[in-house]
């Protein structure tokens, strides 16, 4: 058995962003395991454990994430990710995987592979809502399936609009009013939001938005009106039901679930698409034990490993 | 982060007992976490993922383990398992445990709680129907709790009886057919049988069994008419009916969930008890997450640690 440590250093995003996406086809065609997500409550948080089994790329595992929200306060991150890995044909546990900076890395993958299919045009202004380490993965990760043409970026504090850019030379970036940042082909939104800041009218037809920062019952960033006139897929129905952009809707009775357009496993492989050039497009991401595996597969060729016994 | 191995040996049996004791009374009690356990199925077998939280030891975790019938022949355990622990107050991941021989061992102490609470008497003739890793385990954990006048050993193949013998010297043993291996103050069962083995005539009243060897759909090893006239405890009712010693006789309508006498947990905390001295009673082990987190609480101050980086 190994354990495997900063497994994201020199991770080659573009392969991490072939590997999610051929699971998401995988998702799409049936042919994964993945149970739900099973929380469990902790003082100040809570733990999920993210089971799965991925036959097409030989792989299956556990991936156990917590989220504290008082953690920063402590020095530690909010979300910390351990990722047990086992041999299909025997069960062995053969690696344990520190994927912390992976889950990131992964969520990032998944919003690429939906620009790649849902976005409107190859080149695109990217608009940027919330300068964190999500929104630093999402462009990561876009930039490999997209020309960036400018970036737009918005935060509640200047400051990091600075500090942001600065990480992504590479690329024309300006700092934006919130309603000026969501003028773009591609909108990311990765705030912690529990009310909606992006309001419907700032919306212009054609535009895709990547929809990441609701990953818990209560959160949401759009505007519901967005989501009524967009097509909406989700990577999971249930988990974006339960806490995906959707869920505050949804118990508003101002979405149903009945409304979603399908799931980004079903754009991959061709069996839904991008209405047209003018429809707004909505990917709804909460985040696939299935993403973790992928990445995973690609992590164990990097970083530091430390042999351990086992049995 | 520490990766424990070896955490069985120097494990003192007594601590192990009682920390699983106070993990049923929790479980009683209602003050567990302890999501169902989750299955996934690879080619040639299946891994089981069990989440917990025990708020009165003062830890959560998740164990993995799988079940893998032909890995004997490839010099690997059947089963093999891990456990991974977070720090209750941070989520952050503490250590990871080498948790297959710690398995036999909870499993182990399960049976010696059931002894304390419901074998007949203090001094005890001992029964045990096949001779593996599990029969082994529950001697030793059984002889913490009782005084063991003899140990009366069934197994198909009689060269295992001597070997089994000879590694409880400290008891008087004596190979019996399995109908008089039957005649004994405790029964423990531990085979991986289908059919019913042990037949209803054979077991007086008064006696108390340890059902251990069904763990899955399918398996079971006494005669219905036995749980029919007995007083049956189970570890988890959801987990017997659906792979405990009752799940066949449940499936062919021989038993109902209703008839269940109550949980060990109860009996622990005196809630439930044995009727009288001619009773007979039942624990169905199928064993619980929070078995695991109670010996891996005791096993993280044994064995060989590793450091590992983390986060």
């Amino acid at each position: 058995m190994e354990y495997f440590t900063d497994t994201d250093m020199g991770l080659d995003m573009g392969l991490v962003n072939r590997a999610v996406e051929s699971a998401f086809a995988d998702h799409g065609r049936g042919q994964i395991q993945m149970p739900p997500k099973v929380y469990v409550t902790l003082p100040e948080g809570d733990f999920r454990t993210m089971p799965a089994y991925l036959p097409s790329l030989g792989i299956a595992g556990v991936k156990i994430v917590n989220v504290h929200p008082a953690n920063p306060a402590r020095g530690l991150p909010t979300v910390m990710a351990l990722t047990v890995i086992l041999d299909v044909g025997t069960g062995q546990p053969v690696a344990v995987i520190n994927a912390t900076r992976l889950t990131d890395m992964r969520t990032g993958a998944a919003g690429a592979v939906a620009c790649k299919y849902l976005a409107p045009k190859k080149e695109i202004v990217l608009g940027v809502i919330g300068t964190g380490r999500q929104a630093e993965v999402q462009v990561m990760a876009i930039s490999q399936e997209c020309r960036i043409r400018q970036i737009k970026i918005w935060s509640r504090d200047p400051s990091h609009v600075r500090k942001f850019a600065d990480r992504f030379m590479a690329f024309p970036c300006v700092a934006a009013p919130v309603e000026k940042a969501c003028d773009c082909d591609v909108l990311v939104t990765t705030t912690p939001s529990r009310v909606p800041i992006i309001r419907d009218d700032w919306i212009h037809e054609g535009t895709h938005i990547n929809a990441i920062g609701a990953d818990a019952p209560g959160k949401e960033e759009l505007d519901p009106a967005i989501l009524q006139r967009a097509q909406v897929f989700v990577d999971d129905p249930a988990q974006a039901v339960h806490s995906g952009e959707i869920n505050v809707p949804i118990s508003k009775g101002l979405y149903r679930e009945s409304d979603i357009e399908g799931t980004l496993g079903e754009v991959v492989i061709g069996k839904k698409k991008r209405r047209d050039a003018e429809a707004i497009t909505v990917f709804d991401s909460t985040g696939l034990a299935i993403q973790d595996l992928a990445i995973a597969k690609i992590a164990m060729q990097h970083g530091r490993k430390i042999e351990l016994p086992f049995p």
